[in-house]
């Protein structure tokens, strides 16, 4: 570990861009069964979790992904209760899930459990809903998960994994898309995070066709800033079974009984629209 | 200039983040009266301009930034006629500016002229406007233009800077303010470029609080993303001369007689809401 501060930067390589951070020192870093695991100190931005080179999270700026990969969806369905996130190893999306007081049933299925561990260990605030009774943490494959679960039994998945390689590749095809639509109750919502509006277009379209190819009746890509990710720009794309996406719980969320930094009622509605190029891109 | 491609890095020390790109080579570097310009060509952004170490713009992704300074404020205001844009030097300011037909006279007030001769040659696309009859192009200071410009004479005046530190700092302070509000006709509308909602809360706090001081009577902050600057989240911020910012000329906006890549109607109402935390830091 250094003491004088120096960069991390992280250079990604399909859009020609890299985000970097000031560090004070690298904190651990390990090989585990599935991937390279770095945990750097920044001078600025907490902790930073790094994963086969790619920025993960930091701890300053992760309540943008983690609540609006969790509330939009769970605001718009009308009585979310069983919950089962894919990936999501460092418990943010899951700490967000829970502060739904309708949630009876939340399951992580991380395949990485060091992941996990190092959450707990480095980012304790991520992880301070794990005890919850309603909390499930399974270390597993989320594609053999979701391929098994029972038909008709849950009402949202959220995929909150890495990029579209290597582990997590199996994530945004039509295969694993149609075992979400069986194992999701009438009006369930299928939101996984689908990368860059500027930098990951292509991918976002066939995602949503695959989406749509696949079953979903109805699919939304709601942007939002992200500065630790390629271009500070990133996105969710939710789809849903049989029921429109146009309308959500908008009292609830305006009275919604925790604080949230990002999200609001008005943020949701905001996400919605679509910059021009990207409803052009999308034929919206 | 270098076949291979390496990457082009600005370690943006406040803010404790880093933004890069690949680049192929420096196509141009030169020490102006003023300050520092290159101009490096990338495989993925286009051309990129760099002042002083801090990217200026890119090719690809100048779009949001340069919409989003002219058009939500050209829309707020119900007749922009004369306006002026300072700073502004590569040109995409006073392209987007120009395309508003209500707009009788454009006034761009830039420092350097060899920013606007560099963009000229490397960008274009963006001065394709700077032949239209209604455009001016000074080279001159724009705290003096301020200062100097007849009362009750401007509808929109656009701030379109650098960092307010180095030859942009008089921009943001109370003086200027005035100035700007003495210039503007009632209902005239001031529009700044203020730096990151992440990574500046307190400048944009307190470079409201500077034109409320000035006699602005209503203020208003819009997000945007923006890749090439730091966090990769940027925003404008609008203040307004004895009228509020709350509605604007939506039909017009959805009718406009010319295409955008970012902006809509749409676009500008989301642009209007606040994340929770910047909600929440600027007391509103």
């Amino acid at each position: 570990m250094s003491a004088d501060p120096t960069w991390f930067h992280e250079t990604f390589e399909p859009t020609g861009s890299a985000i970097g951070f000031r560090v004070t020192g690298k904190l651990h870093e390990e090989q585990s069964a599935f991937q390279r695991i770095e945990i750097w100190d920044t001078t600025d931005w907490g902790k930073l979790m790094v994963i086969d080179g790619c920025i993960m999270l930091t701890g300053r700026d992760n309540f943008l992904y983690h609540e609006m990969m969790a509330h939009p969806a769970l605001f718009t369905h009308s009585n979310p209760k069983r919950v089962v996130v894919i990936g999501g190893g460092d418990c943010g999306t899951l700490r967000e899930v829970l502060r739904h007081r309708e949630v009876e049933s939340a399951v992580q299925v991380e395949i990485d459990e060091r992941v996990t561990r190092l959450a707990e260990q480095y980012f304790p605030e991520l992880c301070e809903a794990n005890g919850d009774p309603r909390a499930t943490l399974l270390f597993a494959d989320g594609i053999a998960y979701m391929r098994d679960a029972a038909h008709d039994s849950l009402d949202v998945v959220i995929v909150d994994s890495t990029d579209p390689v290597g582990p997590a590749e199996g994530l945004f095809n039509e295969a694993f898309y149609q075992s979400c639509l069986r194992a999701l109750r009438p009006g369930g919502i299928l939101v996984q995070q689908s990368e860059s509006p500027l930098g990951h277009l292509a991918l976002i379209k066939s995602m949503r066709q695959h989406m749509r190819n696949a079953g979903f009746a109805n699919v939304r890509t709601l942007p939002f800033p992200q500065p630790c990710y390629p271009t500070g720009w990133w996105s969710c794309t939710m789809a849903r079974k049989g029921a429109d996406l146009s309308g959500f719980r908008e009292r609830g969320a305006q009275n919604k009984p925790f604080h949230t930094r990002y999200y609001s009622a008005d943020i949701h509605k905001a996400a919605m629209v679509l910059p021009e190029f990207v409803r052009e891109a999308l034929g919206e």
